[in-house]
């Protein structure tokens, strides 16, 4: 039997009309360096129509990718939500890639046109002669005549495109399963791997993102969204902003902690979300020169793991509430939200905000083994996240046809790769990557707990901590540490520092002194690295008994 | 082009296993008179699962309906959830509808199975041998001896039809539009119609009573439903408690202001939801005996229009902020909630807060004019409110096919029968039902405006305002007034008192004094009656020049 409700397609043109009628005084504004350059939902509404009737112009219909290749700024904001609402697929390019995975992940998507702010033409033109489904260019933000096109490219100039056009459009319904937006996600290995949302799991992920325990904006509210819009669907800030009536504010290419805190002073945003390295960068800028920023609610922090001392400082000196989040490209990206229960004394609170958060109705979670089977939600036993729900990707793209990788799929959950407990009460704590976790003898070690451990004793520069084979365990953990100058500390020592934290089994035998710790181009451990010096016999070992 | 999210159907039974799971310590509570009795979500899921397998083995399966006629208590909330979540029916019944209603209503929805509280056997048992369709009868919280059974139908108690059973259940997988649930709204015209609520509807429903512009519900929450879980879809409450992780509490039969308030100084609820006239008698209990109550962070008022001195009186007097929302049976119930912009100065607030609220991104709305024309949102301009989206109906409940009555939907918009303003900001004020509106030269003028302003006027103890025909301008407001007892008052005087506020064309030139103004059964002004007495020529008109 059905119901009798109406039969309403999730859309993110419902979204762009209530945004711009009913929330029409709400401002996108992006930073110039000295100031904003502003404009309302209302107005935002109206360049939306224009950009959708430009690009129909230039041949685009349902289903075509349109890529960008931008800052966060007012112009980007207007693609996020135009393309989508005409039945186009937004596919922004993360503007960091290499070129030559650039050019493999616009091919791939088949890209008909993208979106250039003017400065990054120099790094565009240098991808362009090799993207081989581009035919329109428009340019933002700057003068199109910089840009040499190739053959059967044309050019266009963002102003001139949108001045021409209507400033409204009749937007089509769409199934809610249509594709809306596209994010290639950037492993260390293999080549990119695209995900493609949904106008319903965007919409559902929006509001989720509203709750209380997501972010839980209010009308009213302005957000500064540091997180780059071409990451990991912009953690869905741009569609709960329009969602909720919440005002955001764009840093367009002014990203460090010095015009951070500029924009911050002049805007006063209620909410923030950025990755830690932001974070940590904005607080040593805070310290060198004191500011007022208790007018953030919240600074949402997401993308890697929070430390602990760095959401006390936030909090106790600076009335700023850091908002433990954890999630993926492949999840929208929202999986958790480190929100203690109301009413939990202040000690206790602070330990559910440590981790990296609870899981919302929506998305279901379960810890596997690695031998595949179920380990418990107690908060002790490792295993591998698994998740599933209407806003988590059950495939990768891939034209014509998705791909079902068995290695990132188990009967319809997406594995995550991360290694981590659940509470039973539903908190995440990760501890690993299942790469870099150590398989002992049918349990898991994480590699994270044992570098953070060593790291703590006082003559610990760095250190990491890989699996190594073992003939009886299967793997057993090896510790590669760099010790500070002028010290003198042994193996022993360092494992009798440990004891206490771990159990004997978890203690690691295997101990590397090295003068640096291998890093990838990022400045993580670059862990594949240090595995290939221990196969070559380039460490030199002690093994404790 | 789809996308590659999962098709992860929304669906109650993932909602119960979540709840059951991850906020497994949360509670349901139902007072008892001098104390309450409290399962948790997790033992919650338990019963849950135990009343799914007892139905099962009644015969019921996917669509079958399973009604309810009991009051707000543990044994109601686990019906609520368990029998969707096995992809059955619920069906609440309006206990306190006349029985030919009751009769009306269980055989047209084709109730299998009745759960019914043993306080209520009594009025039960006068329409059991009505109800065709019903086979058997589980009598929670008493003596099920009591009921004596037609032939064909069986008895059970709901104790020892529990206690049998295990205590897991494997849930089916269902399309999420699968009915859920079904309510009959109990017009004051023709047959009493059903709208049947999907998962969907509910899932996507509970999200929004869960974000800050709904009720705003938290983990760590408690809310004391005084609104009756057979009315109006229990306004959602349920199944947002059970994805927030809010706490519930039950009043079973104690509805009356004393205990509600002995409830609330024993459990101190955070939120609470109750129709206007509950409030006003937990007021007058109040003022009697004065009690803390500032615990209650919300008190959502629904159902009626809600008098803007009540508001002040429990924000100034007692702490308590009270949030006027709109909805009916046809919208789960949850159309708009009256939060100011945060930001917004006080006194802005408060006008705001007077309204009925802002409409969500999920709810569409629009004005029409009594000839079908567009009204705009000015905030001024009078129309019949329009709405339409995931959770309104589409149509009313008919066996085998659903009905899309013309005079009740508008090209797939649902006619509310509500005349209002919205503002440019999407705010609804509600002046009327359109049945009752003046319409005159075109326009519409408010009976419900009128009545209060001549109400206002200290000679005057009740107006009751109704259209007269018209030749010229089609139909003119006639007011019935009944004078305080001593006074000395003519209609000039009244129509002086009026101009400040109205338009001349606004102002009534009908008047007819009157000893009261007739009643409906449930109070309120019963104006067909009056319509039929001005026709009959039993008023007195004095009509103005």
């Amino acid at each position: 039997m059905l119901g009798t409700m109406q039969d309403e397609q999730l859309s993110l043109a419902t979204l762009l009309k209530y945004a711009a009628d009913f929330q029409g005084d709400r401002t996108v504004s992006t930073w110039t360096g000295d100031g904003v350059r502003t404009q309302t939902f209302r107005e935002l509404g109206s360049d939306a129509a224009r950009l959708a009737n430009a690009l129909r112009g230039l041949g685009i219909g349902e289903g075509d990718r349109v890529a960008t290749f931008m800052w966060n700024n007012n112009e980007h904001m207007i693609a996020y939500i135009a393309v989508p609402a005409m039945g186009a697929v937004l596919h922004p390019l993360n503007v960091r890639l290499f070129p030559e995975q650039l050019v493999y992940i616009a091919n791939h998507a088949e890209d008909h046109v993208v979106i250039v702010d003017a400065s990054l033409l120099s790094h565009f033109s240098e991808l362009l002669p090799k993207l081989k489904t581009v035919r329109h260019v428009i340019v933002a933000n700057g003068d199109a005549a910089k840009l040499t096109a190739p053959a059967g490219v044309q050019v266009h100039a963002w102003r001139d495109v949108l001045s021409e056009q209507y400033d409204s459009y009749a937007f089509p319904v769409l199934d809610e399963r249509s594709a809306a937006g596209m994010c290639y996600t950037s492993g260390t290995t293999g080549e990119p791997k695209g995900v493609v949302y949904t106008h319903r799991s965007n919409w559902l992920h929006s509001m989720q993102l509203v709750a209380p325990s997501g972010f839980g904006f209010t009308a009213g509210d302005t957000i500064l969204a540091i997180v780059p819009l071409f990451h990991a669907n912009a953690w869905g800030i741009p569609y709960a902003a329009l969602m909720s009536g919440t005002s955001l504010l764009l840093p367009d290419c002014f990203r460090q902690p010095e015009p951070l805190l500029a924009m911050m002073a002049a805007t006063k945003p209620t909410f923030a979300a950025a990755v830690p390295t932001v974070w940590s960068g904005v607080l040593t800028a805070l310290e060198a020169n004191p500011q007022d920023i208790s007018h953030l609610r919240t600074a949402v922090v997401g993308g890697a793991a929070l430390a602990p001392a760095m959401m006390h400082v936030f909090e106790e000196k600076y009335g700023v509430r850091l908002l433990h989040v954890w999630g993926m490209t492949e999840t929208s990206p929202l999986g958790t939200a480190a929100h203690p229960p109301v009413g939990t004394a202040k000690e206790e609170a602070w330990s559910y905000r440590y981790t990296q958060g609870r899981f919302p109705a929506a998305v279901q979670a379960r810890l596997t083994a690695y031998d595949g089977t179920a380990v418990p939600n107690d908060g002790v036993s490792l295993g591998e996240l698994e998740v599933r729900g209407p806003w988590v990707t059950g495939a990768y793209y891939s034209p014509g046809e998705s791909l079902v990788d068995p290695e990132k799929f188990r009967d319809g959950w997406l594995r995550t790769g991360d290694v981590g407990t659940i509470s039973p009460n539903g908190f995440l704590s990760i501890a690993d990557r299942s790469k870099d976790v150590i398989k002992s003898g049918g349990e898991w070690i994480s590699s994270v707990n044992l570098e953070n451990a060593v790291m703590a004793h006082p003559a610990v520069v760095e250190a990491a901590v890989i699996a190594v084979p073992d003939e009886k365990w299967d793997e057993r953990p090896l510790v590669a540490v760099v010790a500070a100058e002028n010290t003198c500390v042994t193996p022993v020592d360092l494992r009798n520092h440990l004891v206490t934290d771990f159990a004997k089994w978890q203690l690691p035998e295997h101990w590397a002194f090295v003068d640096e710790v291998p890093k990838t181009s990022v400045g993580k451990f670059d862990k594949k690295r240090l595995r290939d010096m221990y196969a070559a016999g380039e460490l030199t070992v002690a093994t404790l008994a």
